[in-house]
């Protein structure tokens, strides 16, 4: 398959998608494959589609699967296309067509005595929100850091919050979705016709399958059951930051044990200075030279901004006397670790919410893209670690020397788990930057084979670094690659759907 | 595929066999196929095996696969084989091999400080717990009623246990298997040689499988990753009981709110009154008549052993002060329901220990099965529900009809989580009673019927019934049915692994 012939077949694809979807639901101009394109990428070609379609139906996804199947059209499916940083709207591969789920806005189900809700793909995080708020609901939602994304695309990215229910494809508990064939299932008990516990029961007979179709391109999820945590009578704050970057060991080694000992109920983030500031304001109000940002106006955004190198915030959500009793636990052991007596914030329900507690979609975190000026943008690079201080303080270094390499203020965060740590790393930049063009692709390279080298692998990728990632999986002369293209080529016998995701390519595309 | 071919080409296998694992790890007498039968059953003959097979390597097992390949014989696999009540050691398909596991006893790795275990398939409860001890290790395992199993069988058949990590099946993290072709992959970040998160790390990169291995016959486990709890400073236990069998719907919808708000840390379960005098000692010690247990013994049998009609046990562990508040909380809410003050007990680090409490292996469940005398077994009926007393109600009087219509004293568990629950219901019977050899499947079938009728599923059942439950699940003209078909053609082509488990049968067995 070239990319000639790849385009051929999506030009035919899109002619005969208007008969399926309507004129106005096929978009092939060039300002719409531009709409469609990585919206922080140096180069948007590199992942240009040609073109898109907004199905509005399952039965519309059939019929469109169907004629991808006769022309051998590629289809990229996307929710609602925010997941920034990972590659937006823009497909793997070229000349694909974007196939646009963000119409499909059904709220199927809110269950509020269960806790759990059944959308539909397009359906956003404040869609929800909003709704739940007019029901009266007493169910919160886990929101990510920019929350414009759909709920049901990031859970099945895996994407996470700072709450209880932050591990997002954890909360994953029933799916329905059209395979390539066209064919429709639905897992675990949903599999059953007028199942009543499609969305409750996660041990269903026989294997599990709401996991297959996370980070992956074997079917196109049209509902999705999540669930919701039943909101808290009160919950209490507390903020923690350490002063050196090395301090990073001994606030993983201190956290840990809590978290996994339900102390702690949520993965807290170690979060870098740097990160704290690109919320505030653009680097320049600090700094307006080239090159790293100096170790003395570092000092000085710590001290204006009242923030150490690291700072987490501990939310303990729950009945009153029970978050007050787990409060007091971690604080006496934590208390050794700071010379300040740490403090809380108390919140009960009828106060004003502070936003991050709550479980409120906002887009602050967004603001980070202006730290260079320019037409900003980021990457993310996100490794994970075992919940383990030394080898915590080690990947710093590590991946410290080579952002200073690049030439790229440092930007970490170390969320942690009770067994294991997420480290998201953000790449800011500035598009228009060409200097940053050429290192910013570079260091992501760097990054990814350092990690492997350790024996760490990323949890999460952008699309322009997801054969790399995958080629780091290379156990057994990588039998789960091989494994996972069996299973594409079994599902997805032309390779229409989402070649390349997560670096699982269907044969005719194998070995382009 | 007929019968007869398949126990011909048994019979090659097992001759070729011994050239791999020596005569003395191959047994195909009369006596090791009665071994390897079910040991429950009415008429073990329905499922006699044609032999067994003892792999000790991974190497053997993909040795073994390739002869099953060649020569077309069924390989049945099992860990420990104490799966009672669903089947013990007996293959689906009579005339099957079993693949015995159970000297593959391996503890690979205990990580204290990460809270996991990795083993082999026959490592036991009873193992793993004296390694622990012998370690003076601070966790702490999660053992089902009857502990003679299998550490990752039981998590891989999604067994459970009344603790906090009690859903087994969601502690595995990370999974090597031998695929049907006898390749070999690990799942998750173990798919990275050299990985250092393979058993922490749940969401690696891309789609994941680790449930694929769940309840199914798509690969040989091999080793397998369990998280552990730490262990508590103090537990604190409460004893409820209910005085009716109506009184269930209340008794559910008293303690799934508590449950899914995190104030009660398991699935506690609601246990009828036959259950626990069946743990006591046999029936014939309050009545010695055919037919059902009458109301006035049952009476008795309340008034003598100090129970309920129904009985639950919650437990808290942790810290002190923190399960001190949760337990307030929880006796605040529950106390209006009872006449006599909720009172609780006290455990900590350093008393002598409770057996339900502390993760310590046991088999005093399997005394039940000498409730009726003669050569007892019993057979496991688990529908789910959504955690709903209404629905509870209605589906105990369904079940308690159809319990009185075969004849049989009716016991039941209603394992209440927050937003599900596991309803086992134990059928007990004298092996050696015509009648019950009888009423026993009519009645499994008739509640199985009952159940797909008002959209509920079982989680698990017995090998003679796999086939049923998995024809109740319908949707879309039994696609999941379908789908498990095609992977299961896949991956194994000439249908060698476990054909049936699951009602997921090969290509060559599916129109027998």
């Amino acid at each position: 398959m070239t990319p000639v012939s790849l385009r051929r077949a999506a030009a035919t694809f899109l002619d005969r998608a208007t008969r399926i979807v309507g004129a106005d639901r096929v978009f092939a101009a060039a300002e719409d494959r531009a709409a469609y394109s990585d919206a922080m990428a140096f180069d948007p070609g590199t992942h240009a589609p040609s073109g898109a379609v907004a199905a509005e139906t399952v039965e519309e996804i059939q019929a469109l699967l169907r004629i991808a199947n006769e022309c051998g059209a590629a289809l990229w499916p996307i929710s609602r296309g925010k997941n920034f940083g990972y590659g937006g709207t823009a497909p793997v591969l070229a000349g694909a067509v974007i196939l646009d789920l963000s119409r499909m806005r059904r709220i199927i189900e809110i269950d509020e005595k269960r806790g759990y809700c059944a959308v539909e793909p397009g359906v956003g995080f404040f869609d929800l929100y909003d709704r739940l708020q007019a029901m009266g609901s007493k169910l919160w939602l886990s929101v990510p850091g920019n929350a414009w994304g759909s709920v049901a695309g990031n859970a099945l990215e895996r994407g996470a919050g700072p709450q209880p229910y932050g591990d997002h494809g954890a909360q994953i508990c029933g799916i329905e979705a059209v395979l390539p064939d066209g064919s429709l299932v639905r897992t675990g008990a949903g599999a059953m016709a007028g199942s009543k516990t499609w969305h409750v029961a996660r041990n269903a007979y026989g294997p599990g399958w709401d996991q297959m179709f996370c980070q992956s391109n074997f079917g196109i999820v049209t509902k999705l059951g999540l669930w919701l945590m039943p909101a808290p009578e009160a919950t209490m704050t507390i903020h923690l930051s350490l002063p050196e970057p090395e301090d990073l060991g001994r606030g993983v080694d201190m956290l840990y044990p809590l978290r996994q000992r339900g102390l702690i109920d949520h993965d807290a983030a170690w979060v870098s200075y740097v990160g704290i500031a690109s919320y505030v304001g653009p680097r320049s109000q600090w700094y307006q030279g080239d090159g790293l940002l100096p170790d003395e106006v570092g000092r000085t955004i710590r001290q204006e901004l009242g923030i150490g190198w690291w700072n987490a915030e501990l939310n303990f959500y729950g009945a009153e006397p029970v978050i007050a009793a787990k409060l007091a636990v971690v604080k006496a052991a934590l208390q050794p670790h700071f010379r300040d007596p740490i403090t809380h914030t108390v919140w009960r329900q009828g106060d004003p919410f502070a936003l991050s507690k709550a479980g409120i979609p906002g887009t602050r975190d967004m603001a980070m893209i202006g730290w260079y000026g320019g037409r900003g943008g980021h990457i993310g690079f996100s490794p994970l670690l075992p919940a383990d201080g030394a080898q915590a303080n080690a990947q710093l270094a590590r991946t410290r020397r080579r952002y200073a390499e690049a030439g790229i203020d440092y930007y970490g965060a170390f969320a942690v788990g009770g067994r294991t740590i997420v480290n998201i790393n953000e790449i800011l930049y500035d598009r228009d930057d060409p200097k940053m063009a050429r290192n910013v692709p570079a260091l992501m390279d760097a990054l990814i084979a350092d990690a492997a080298a350790e024996g760490y692998c990323e949890y999460r990728t952008h699309i322009d670094h997801m054969d790399r990632v995958a080629a780091s999986f290379d156990f057994n002369d990588h039998a789960m690659r091989r494994l996972n293209g069996r299973l594409k080529d079994m599902l997805d016998p032309n390779g229409v759907l989402a070649p390349g995701k997560q670096g699982i390519w269907p044969r005719r595309f194998r070995d382009r």
